[in-house]
């Protein structure tokens, strides 16, 4: 496989044409961002963190029958995936209120939810990625109705999986963003990345954050938070 | 009938008591407000307006069929109203794009949009009335997902019995907002209002507002709108 030009430099990753029209080369950085682009930093190592991490988490979901974009790792930062036509939504997946739930619906953050919450957030960066209902989505013929059932289903399934995989670790899931996507013959497949930059993942008993929230909130140990994240996956990195 | 204490005194109406206890009187007030209580205000004659076409269309409702709370006009600004328990849900249904629709999906305001869009906001004034979807109303535990199908479907009913009343009068229905509540023996029924408070209402040929954005945004004639809109409907008052 041979890395060609640079196809989109994102907030969090490059992404990569190859020698295989079907296939692209991600490089995960370790810019990070926060409150749609107004905060801006750094976190060292975090490229090579959030690599390991979505590996992980992306070879255990195909593992549960979880089709998705994972290919292979490259590099400490760089992984092969199956190029897909990216739906602009983030399909959101909540088990306790954190961030803008606990703020919409008046939640103390870390209030359990009864079940599940699925939400949809369109992903335009100059509207400031808006909460949208499947009426708005139909009206900007995103997808359709089945599409969004099969989402949501989708969102569930993984939130299983990982919730349980994770509690086995000692971390709470909180919340997590999903994104997927539309393969040339019509299917729907997980792609993107799942790692402390798009989960909220919580020590279950300490209820320490270990994830992103330590760097929009300036909490500190940012890099040492990812890190545990990845020691308690069992995938230290060994220099 | 016979009028007894006041039981909730809200931004528009005040709801009194009765002999009945199934039944409301509801005086309507000329006090206006928007943007959740910030902007403050009175528009004369409004409470006699607004009385007046609400009745005129919950009549319009109920010989087509859509069950409502409304049982008879009692004086210029007063009416008789089966007491219902309202689901806090501000059911929206939409045929053009303004408001916070044009903002949160980035359109034009007069965008026409391809099928109506509906959507449900949470009503709490503290929490700002958010937008809420399926999953986050079932958490708050305020309607099962059949009675979330049967609002939606109402709406769009109801949409369609405005929609073509309304343009054979030269005025386009752009959206409004709904509220339904619960009775005793378990039906769900459309209650509170519907006028030039609570619906947007274009003239058709010249687009001209004939509602409460004319308050809002400060267009002046306001009274002047909502005295257009009842002569419209056919129900102009004789003094
Ligand atoms: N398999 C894939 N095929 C095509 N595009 C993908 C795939 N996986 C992820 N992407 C897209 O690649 C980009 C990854 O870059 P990054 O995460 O840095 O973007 P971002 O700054 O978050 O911006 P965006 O708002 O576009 O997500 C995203 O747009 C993402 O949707
Ligand atoms: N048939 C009914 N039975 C019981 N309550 C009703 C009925 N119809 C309307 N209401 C309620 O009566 C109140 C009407 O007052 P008003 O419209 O002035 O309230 P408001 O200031 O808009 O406040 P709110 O946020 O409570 O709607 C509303 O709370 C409305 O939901
Ligand atoms: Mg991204
Ligand atoms: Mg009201």
């Amino acid at each position: 496989m041979e890395k060609q030009e640079l196809l989109y430099e994102g907030k969090a990753k490059k992404i990569f044409r190859t020698s295989d029209p079907d296939k692209y080369w991600v490089a995960y950085k370790d810019d990070a961002t926060a409150f749609n682009g107004e905060k801006k930093g750094t976190i060292a190592g975090k490229g090579t963190l959030n690599n390991r991490i979505t590996s992980i988490f992306f070879r255990l979901l195909k593992n549960r029958g979880i089709d998705n974009h994972f290919l292979e790792e490259l590099s400490a930062n760089e992984q092969l995936v199956r190029k897909v036509d990216i739906i602009p939504l983030e399909v959101v997946v909540r088990n306790l209120a954190a961030g803008s739930l606990a703020k919409r619906l008046g939640m103390a953050e870390g209030t359990a939810l009864p079940r599940p919450v699925v939400e949809f957030y369109y992903k335009d960066d100059a509207l400031g990625d808006p909460l949208v209902n499947h009426s708005h989505i139909k009206v900007l013929e995103i997808a359709t109705s089945a599409e969004l059932a099969e989402l949501e289903q989708k969102g569930l399934e993984i939130n299983e999986i990982l919730k349980a995989y994770l509690a086995e670790r000692n971390v709470l899931l909180v919340d997590f963003k999903l994104e997927f996507g539309r393969t040339e013959d019509g299917r729907i497949l997980l792609a993107d990345e799942i790692s402390p930059d798009t989960c909220r993942f919580w020590d279950a008993k300490t209820k320490e954050k270990l994830d992103k929230d330590r760097f929009r909130r300036d909490l500190g140990n940012v890099e040492q938070a990812y890190q545990e994240m990845l020691h308690r996956l069992g995938g230290d990195i060994h220099a």
